[in-house]
C-alpha cells in the first residue's frame, strides 16, 4: 500500500493506494471516530463490493443508501432521497459518511456530507479509475442542473481516500478508457515525463497491469494534490485540471448526460483544446498528434459528435463555471506538459476549430 | 452608521448598522466587484424595499428572484427554483448574490450562494430584528427538511452585512418581539451587563426607539462576532448561541413550521432551559423569574403549547444537530450571563421539566 498526503493545513488528508484496501479494517478504525456510519453506493457497486465493506465495518452502526446508477441521477432530487435516509436513521453530526463508488457516487455523497447538518466527516472509496485519479481527490463535490453540469456543489475535503486497485478489475473497458482520459490529462497539463511514460506503457495500463495502474494512480494523485494544495478553491492553478472539460461538458450536456461518459467527452475535448492551441500557434502539429494518438490507443473518442451545431456547442460552453465577464475561459496548451488558462483568444479561432470538428 | 468587524482571518467582514443604509450606494460599490448581481428577497420585503435597493444598484446588471413568504418555504424545492433563475440568467462564478429580507431569505439565499458553482460572493441585508441580531451574522445558512429544521446547509460567510435599522419600522409587533427573544438570549448566555441594560430599556426597544435599537443590535452583533471568531463551525463556544433553540426547534417542528415564529419558540425554549437549570440547582429561582419577566415585557410566549406530549417533544429534540452519541446536548445557565453546553444531566430532570410545562 502506498500513501500520499494532500497538504491542506488543518484539512490535510491521506490517499491510500493499493490492492484489497476495502478489506483493510484498520483504515476504518483509524478514520471513523464515532459509531455511526452511513454508506452511500450505487446498484452496480453494491452488488460487487458492499458486502466486503460491511464486513470491514463490523463494529460500527451502519445505515446504507443505494443510489440508482448513472450520471442522469446526479441531481438535487437524488440528493433529497439521501437526506431522507440520513435524517430518518437518524444520522447525527458525528456520523461518518462513506462514499463507495465512482465519480457520481462520490460527487453526490460528498456534497451530502458537506451539507448534512452543515458538514459531517466523510471518506471516499473510489471504485473507478476516473474517480481514483481525479474526482475523489481534491474536495470538489456537486450535483448537476438540467442546464449545466456540477452547477450546485461545495469544496469539501474528505478525511481520507481509499483507492483499492483491485476494484478496477471489474470495470468495463469503456469505463477504464474514460479514466485513462483523465490520466492523459495530467501528463498534458503539467508533467511531460509522465506523458512520455504513458506513451511507453499505455498497453500495460489498458490491461490493468498491477504495477502500471498503481504507478499511474500515484502520479495522477501527486499532480492533483500539488495543484489542489496550491489553490484549493480553484482561483488559478487548479483550473488547469479542466483541460478538455469546457468542451467536454458541452458535449455531455448537448447529448444529454449519460450518453457520453465524462472521460470520453474530456478526451474529445482535449483534442479540441490541442487543435485550438495549434491554431493559435502555441502547440506543434506533432504534439496534437501525440495526444490524439495516445487517446486512440486507449480506445477513446477524439472527435465530438457531428450533430452538435457550433451555436449549440458555444451556448453550452458559455454556461461553464469558468466563464468570467461573459468570456469562456479555456485551458490550452503551450506544449506537452504546459497548460495555461486563457480568456484572451480570438473568438473566430474557437468558432473555426469547432466548425472544423463538427463538419 | 456604526461598523463592527467579524474577525475570521481571510473571511473577515464588516457589519454596518444604521438608518437608511439600503440607499447608501457606496456600500455596494465597495463590496460588489463584478457587474452581475442577483437579488433574492420575498414578496413582503420586495413590496417595501426592493425598489430602494434597485435604485442604489443603478449601474449593475441585476436579476431578481422573489421567494414566497414564510418558513414553510425554506426547503430544498424552493432552493431549486432559485438555482433555476440563477442558471437561466445566467449567473457566473463572479456574480454577487444579495439577500434582502428576514432570516428565511438570508438562510436560503446564503445557502444558494454557498452552493452555486461551489460558492459565489454574497451580501446580507437583513430586514427583521431577528436577522439583524442573529441569523445574518455568523455564516450559518440552511434549509429545513420535513423531519428537522436547518438540517441541510453550510457555514458560509458573507462579504458584508448591511443592517438598515429603518426597515424595523415596518415590522409587525409579533416579528419585532420574536427578534427581541434573540436579543435577550445574548444577555442570558454571556453578557450580564447587557441583560441589565435590557431590563432598563425594554420599553424603548419595543417601541423601536432609534438609539435603543442601534445599541441593542451592536451589542448583539459584538457578542455574536466574538463567539463566531472563536469557533466558526460550532464545535464548542458557538453552541451557546443555541440557548432555548433545542427546545424551540422541537416546538416549531411539532407544531408545523410557520405556526410559531422562530423567536417565539426560542423564548419559550429559554424559559424551559432556565427552569431545567434551576431544577439542577444551577440557577436561582429569582433568575428564572428575571428571564421570564423580561420576555413577557416583550410580549413573548414563556410556555410551550400544551398539546405536545413529552414523548413528541423528546423525539423532536433528538433530531437536533447538537445530538452526539445519542445524547441531546442542551445549553443551560449557571447564572444570568453564564451559559454552558451540557450532555451529562439526569434524563428525568429533562422529562420532569417538560412534563411540568405541558401539564
Amino acid at each position: 500500500m502506498a500513501v500520499l498526503n494532500v497538504d491542506l493545513g488543518s484539512r490535510s488528508y491521506p490517499i491510500y493506494v493499493g490492492p484489497d484496501l476495502i478489506s483493510q479494517e484498520d483504515l476504518y478504525r483509524r478514520h471513523v471516530p464515532a459509531e455511526e456510519v452511513v454508506v452511500v453506493t450505487d446498484e452496480t457497486v453494491a452488488a460487487l463490493y458492499l458486502d466486503y465493506l460491511l464486513i470491514s465495518l463490523g463494529g460500527f452502526n451502519i445505515t446504507c443508501h443505494i443510489l440508482p446508477d448513472g450520471e442522469e441521477h446526479k441531481t438535487l432530487e437524488t440528493l433529497g432521497t439521501l437526506f431522507d435516509t440520513m435524517i430518518a436513521a437518524p444520522c447525527s453530526r458525528e456520523t461518518t459518511l462513506i462514499a463507495l463508488g465512482g465519480g457520481v457516487v462520490g460527487d453526490i455523497a460528498g456534497f451530502a456530507a458537506a451539507c448534512y447538518q452543515r458538514g459531517i466527516r466523510f471518506i471516499q472509496i473510489p471504485t473507478t479509475l476516473l474517480a481514483q485519479v481525479d474526482s475523489a481527490v481534491g474536495g470538489k463535490t456537486a450535483v448537476n442542473h438540467p442546464l449545466g453540469k456540477n452547477m450546485i456543489g461545495a469544496f469539501y475535503q474528505p478525511a481520507c481516500v481509499i483507492a483499492d486497485t483491485k476494484t478496477l478489475s471489474t470495470l468495463e473497458g469503456r469505463q477504464l478508457s474514460a479514466g485513462i482520459a483523465e490520466v492523459v490529462k495530467y501528463g498534458a497539463i503539467r508533467d511531460p515525463a509522465f506523458f512520455a511514460w504513458l506513451e511507453e506503457n499505455m498497453e500495460a495500463l489498458c490491461r490493468c497491469d498491477d504495477s502500471a495502474i498503481e504507478h499511474a494512480i500515484l502520479e495522477c494523485c501527486r499532480n492533483k494534490a500539488e495543484l489542489v494544495a496550491a489553490d484549493e478553491t480553484e482561483r488559478a492553478d487548479r483550473a488547469l485540471l479542466n483541460l478538455g472539460h469546457t468542451f467536454g461538458h458541452a458535449i455531455e450536456s448537448a447529448t444529454g448526460y449519460g450518453q457520453w461518459l465524462h472521460g470520453e467527452a474530456v478526451a474529445a475535448g482535449m483534442v479540441l483544446a490541442a487543435q485550438m492551441s495549434c491554431s493559435l500557434g502555441w502547440l506543434a502539429e506533432g504534439d496534437v498528434e501525440r495526444i490524439r494518438e495516445l487517446l486512440l490507443r486507449a480506445d477513446l473518442p477524439v472527435n465530438p459528435p457531428k450533430d452538435i451545431s457550433v451555436e449549440t456547442f458555444l451556448s453550452h460552453m458559455s454556461r461553464d463555471k469558468k466563464v468570467a465577464d461573459k468570456r469562456i475561459r479555456l485551458v490550452l496548451l503551450e506544449g506537452i506538459g504546459r497548460g495555461r488558462l486563457v480568456a484572451d483568444y480570438p473568438d473566430e479561432t474557437l468558432t473555426d476549430v469547432l466548425a472544423a470538428a463538427v463538419a
